[in-house]
């Protein structure tokens, strides 16, 4: 890592352009060198004055080697990632706040607004953290963060790289696992939250993966009157979320 | 316009690169001259040609007439736009149906995947139609036909220019108008959805604005139990829709 810590990156005009007019939190700014002509890079570079955060030009092919993506499009901002904690760390934070376990279990999330908006409704329904999978699922970008409202400092997030062995922990220590699905076989209200529970939503494509649902100890589906036959997940999270909350306020 | 009837564009390399993948109904692609070496234009063409797409290229001058965005990057996708209705058949949508009114109003939503997200959830919720401003508020786009999964077939929605007068409409009808808001004083959870219901969602910014805010019989709050202050506006709406939907399935 070139600046210490972890480090995310941030990449493309656009994208850093917009980083850069929010205000995040920026350590450094890598362009292609001999770009500054193009006119959103000249804005990036008059905006990074304006702040203050340096930046140096390189050759194309060292920016290929730094970028996680193929369409950096000559501009990378190194930001600072947010952290993870372990399973371990997460089982412990609702005995630290002497609460009843409720965690959220996101089994193939792709979309960063979607677990932004998961966020934020995490923390307004108490969930004292969610579980992700460390591959082909969206982590805490900045794009995430900034979908969070600010929800992504207060929720803790574990990321694992298996569900299901996840799942067998959360069951060895008294958590019930529900997974939400269309088909399920209890409706959502009927589930008794009040347990120790963990809330398992699925993709966007997919929904839960198939070994993902045979773990879980109910299956249970959100009634739809409509002619579609899926909410969007972030939805779906918050709708099973906040009648958790819901029994739990009683 | 070009094709005759009301027409879209859909405009840049990447998001007509997806349309054409995703199916989308397009009725033609124009192109600016000497383009066709770039890649991903060259993948366009392909996929173009495959569907039986029409395409030809223009000089850029006339692409830039005709783009209703500076970002058309030389790519554009004429495809048929969603048709909205008039207030007055919003209220007949429910008389038709024989059922208790329920609508959504929207008031200055902007962002086109909670749009989406809101069609999804108004189709399973029973939610009659929705009520969008005609400016500064997103309509019936491409991407949101996207992310609604197919909704934006089903739930009518009607474009006004004046919310306010919207609301006035619809008081006049018997419907009841609630308003979603942090610091609203009765919680949503306690508002009797069997009866003629508007349930008013702000944007994502400023939530409901000052005007409309004055026009609601009860302002009607989500209760939040962590730090943040606010949910997702996708969120909120499929909270207080799928609450009316709970009371009326009873």
């Amino acid at each position: 890592m070139l600046m210490g810590g972890m480090m995310d990156t941030i990449e493309g005009c656009q994208p850093v352009l917009e980083a850069l007019r929010s205000g995040h939190s920026i350590n450094r700014i890598l362009l292609s060198r001999g770009s500054e002509r193009h006119s959103t890079i000249s804005q990036i570079i008059a905006l990074a004055r304006k702040r203050g955060i340096p930046f140096e030009f390189l050759e194309r092919r060292a920016l290929d080697k730094l970028a996680a993506t193929a369409s950096h499009q000559g501009v990378l901002a190194r930001v600072a990632s947010h952290e993870y904690i372990t399973l371990e760390q997460l089982l412990q934070v609702s005995q630290r706040k002497n609460e009843v376990p409720l965690y959220g279990v996101l089994d193939g999330l792709e979309d960063p607004h979607n677990l932004g908006a998961i966020l934020r409704s995490s923390d307004a329904a108490g969930i004292h953290g969610l579980i992700i999978r460390n591959r082909r699922e969206v982590g805490l970008t900045p794009v995430v963060a900034k979908a969070s409202a600010g929800a992504i400092e207060y929720v803790p997030v574990a990321r694992v790289s298996n569900i299901t062995q996840a799942i067998e922990s959360l069951k060895k220590n008294g958590v019930w696992v529900i997974g939400i699905e269309v088909c399920g076989n209890m409706p959502f209200d009927k589930v008794d939250f009040k347990l120790p529970t963990a809330i398992v939503i699925g993709g966007e494509g997919a929904g839960i993966s198939e070994l993902v649902r045979k773990k879980c100890d109910i299956l249970a589906s959100i009634p739809m009157g409509g002619r579609i036959s899926s909410l969007n997940a972030s939805v779906a999270a918050a709708l099973v979320m906040y009648e958790a909350y819901r029994q739990r306020r009683r």
